[in-house]
C-alpha cells in the first residue's frame, strides 16, 4: 500500500507525495495520524533556516493525534484502534544529561519530526515508548494540541508558578496563549502582550487580559496592576529583542523570567537589573513525560479551549498551500493538517 | 573632640581631614572603627562613576571592624568596648521588597558608606540594629573581611551549592576568591579563572585551583574535569563581557549561573544556550543578616585565611595614596585602612 506524506524538499518547498509504509519493526508501532499541527519550528524548517539539521527530503510534523494501525513484535499494552498522541523524543540514555535524569535535553536528542521522519503522513511508525494514551472523550482534532500544551505545562513548571502570582507573557502566538491558559489554571493572574490584534482578540475571547505593546504603556500598567511591586513572573515567548527587554523590565524583586522562545542570536540583557532586583532567568525546553500526561488532562477537561485555538483544518493534499499561507503570517493561530 | 575622616571630594580626590563627632542619638551607637577595607565600589566612587548617587563630600567605607565608644538613648545589649562589625544596610520597611521579606534589596535601600557616611573615620555613628557582634577570638583586622565574606556567603546561598558540585568562578579578585573559599567549605569543587598572575598565585596558596583564561583551554579543561558534562554552577564576578560568556559556556544541563558582578551596560548573552541546556541565571546582591552571621563564623574559624587576603594595611592619613595606588590596579588583593 502506498500512502501520502508531506515532505520538505528545500527552502520554500513542501509536497504531498506517495511514500512506502513498511511494517513496524520490533518495539515499534504504526499509526494512522488523524491531525497534525503546523508549528513555528516547522515554518523555520520550511524557510530553510534549519537545513544544517534537517536533511531534505524530510517528513515534517510532531504535534499529532491518531490511532494505532499495526503493532510490532514485542509491543505490549497497545492494540490497533487505540487513540494516541506521541511524545516525539528519543534519547541515548547514557549522556551526562540522561544520566542526570534530564532525558528531554539529552546531548544527542532525536526530536522525531525534525531529526527523523515526522507525523505529516497517512502512516507513521514510532517507538512504542513514545505513545501517550488519549481518553475516549477527547476529539482527535483537539488532541493535536496536546504537544504544544505539554510545552506550556513544562514552561509553567520551570517557572514554579504559585497561586496568586502576577504573570506577564511576552508573545501571544499559540505557545504564549497556551502558557497563559496553564498559568491561569494554576491560580495565577495573566497579562498577555501581543502585537497582532487578531491574536489579542482571540486571547480575550478565552478570558485572558491582553496588552498591545505599540499603544499600551506597559510599565505604567504593570505598576498599577502590582502596586509598584512588579510582576512575580514573566515568560519570553516572542523571540524578539523587545520581548526579552519587556520580560526583564516588568519583574519585581526576586522575579523569575522563563525563557521559552528560541533566540538563535545573542541578545543584549540588562544584567544590572538581574543584580539589583535579584532576578532569575530560567531556560525551558520541550517537556517531560509528566508534562505530556498533564497536557492530555488539560485538553480533555476543556482547560484548553481547543476550538478557539484551531484556526483552520486543511487536507494533507493542501499542506503545501498551508505552509505558504502561514509563512506570510497574518491573522491565524493554529492550523492543523488532516491526514485521513 | 575632632576626629579624622576620609572624604571623597570629587573624581580622583579623597582627603583625610578633621570632622566633628556629635554624640549618638536615640537608638544609635558610636564606634571607633579599627580597620576599614577598600572595596571595588569605593574605587568606582573614587573614579567619579557614581557621582549621580554619591554626593561629595562623602565619607566612604563599609567593610569594617571596631569597638563601641558611646551608646545612645534606648540602646540595650551593647556597651562601650564591645567588638563589632556593621551590616551597613538600612531599609524603609514598607516598600514591596521589604513587605515580601527581601529587605536587603529594599526599593529605597540606604547603603551606609555609599548613600550615607561610611566607616573610614575615627568615630562613626550607626543605628544599633546594624551591629553584628564579633567573638573575642577574632583579630580586628581579620574582621574587616566579614562584610565581603558575607557577600560571598549570600552568593553561594543564592546559587544553592550542593556537596560535590563542580563550580567555575570567573574573576579572582577578593570577592571571587572569597566565593571560592565558601564554595569549598560547602563541599563543592572549585576552578577559579583569573587574568592576574599574582591573584592566581595567591589563590593557589589558599589551595584553590586556578586557570588562566589567556593561556589555558578553558572549554577543554572543563570537559576533562567534568567528563563532558559541564559544570553544575558558575559565578560571574569579573564584570567583563568575557567573564559572562565564560560563565555561560562552562555550564552543563540545568547549570546555574550566579551573577555577582555589576554590569552597568547591557551584555550580549547566548540565550539559545539557556534554552538548549535549560540553564538558570540568578542575580545576587549584598547579603541578609544570616549571611553576615555566617561570615563572622567563617572568619573566626579560619575558613577565610585573612592574613593571605590582606595585602596591606595603611594608616588613615595615607588613605588617599592607597586609593590612587589601587586605582592603578596591579598585584594586590585587599587593602585595609587602619583608623586607630
Amino acid at each position: 500500500m502506498s500512502v501520502l506524506a508531506v515532505r520538505y524538499l528545500g527552502a520554500g518547498t513542501v509536497e504531498a507525495a506517495p511514500a512506502d509504509n513498511p511494517p513496524p519493526g520490533p518495539g515499534e508501532v504504526e499509526l494512522a495520524p488523524a491531525f497534525v499541527g503546523i508549528c513555528g519550528t516547522d515554518l523555520h524548517i520550511f524557510h530553510g533556516s534549519m537545513d544544517a539539521r534537517v536533511k531534505a527530503p524530510a517528513v515534517l510534523g510532531h504535534e499529532m493525534s491518531g490511532r494505532i494501525t499495526r503493532v510490532g513484535e514485542g509491543v505490549t499494552g497497545w492494540a490497533p484502534g487505540d487513540a494516541v498522541t506521541v511524545m516525539p523524543l528519543s534519547w541515548d540514555g547514557d549522556c551526562p544529561a540522561c544520566l542526570a535524569g534530564h532525558r528531554h535535553i539529552c546531548h544527542h536528542l532525536n526530536f522525531i519530526g525534525i531529526d527523523s521522519p515526522g507525523a505529516m503522513q497517512q502512516r507513521w511508525t514510532v517507538p512504542a515508548g513514545t505513545l501517550v494514551r488519549l481518553p475516549a472523550s477527547v476529539a482527535l482534532h483537539h488532541a493535536a494540541l496536546v504537544e504544544p500544551t505539554a510545552v506550556a505545562v513544562h514552561d509553567v513548571r520551570r517557572a514554579r508558578i504559585r497561586d496568586g502570582e502576577r504573570v506577564v507573557i511576552a508573545g501571544g502566538g499559540p505557545i504564549g496563549v497556551l502558557i497563559g491558559l496553564v498559568v491561569r489554571a494554576a491560580g495565577a493572574e495573566v497579562r498577555l502582550v501581543e502585537l497582532n490584534g487578531h491574536r489579542r482578540a482571540l486571547a480575550e475571547r478565552m478570558g485572558l487580559t491582553t496588552w498591545d505593546p505599540e499603544t499600551d504603556d506597559i510599565p505604567g500598567l504593570v505598576d498599577e496592576w502590582t502596586g509598584g511591586a512588579g510582576a512575580e513572573v514573566s515568560f519570553e515567548v516572542s523571540g524578539a529583542a523587545g520581548g526579552v527587554a519587556l520580560a526583564v523590565d516588568v519583574l519585581g524583586v526576586r522575579g523569575r523570567l522563563c525563557l521559552v522562545a528560541i533566540h538563535p542570536q545573542p541578545r543584549e540583557i540588562n544584567l544590572h537589573r538581574f543584580f539589583w532586583r535579584e532576578l532569575t532567568l530560567v531556560g525551558a525546553r520541550l517537556y517531560e513525560r509528566a508534562d505530556f500526561e498533564r497536557a492530555v488532562e488539560l485538553v480533555a477537561d476543556g482547560t484548553i479551549p481547543a476550538e478557539l485555538l484551531i484556526s483552520k483544518v486543511v487536507p494533507l493534499a493542501e499542506a503545501a498551500t498551508a505552509f505558504q499561507t502561514l509563512d506570510r503570517g497574518g491573522d491565524v493561530m493554529k492550523v492543523l493538517v488532516s491526514c485521513a
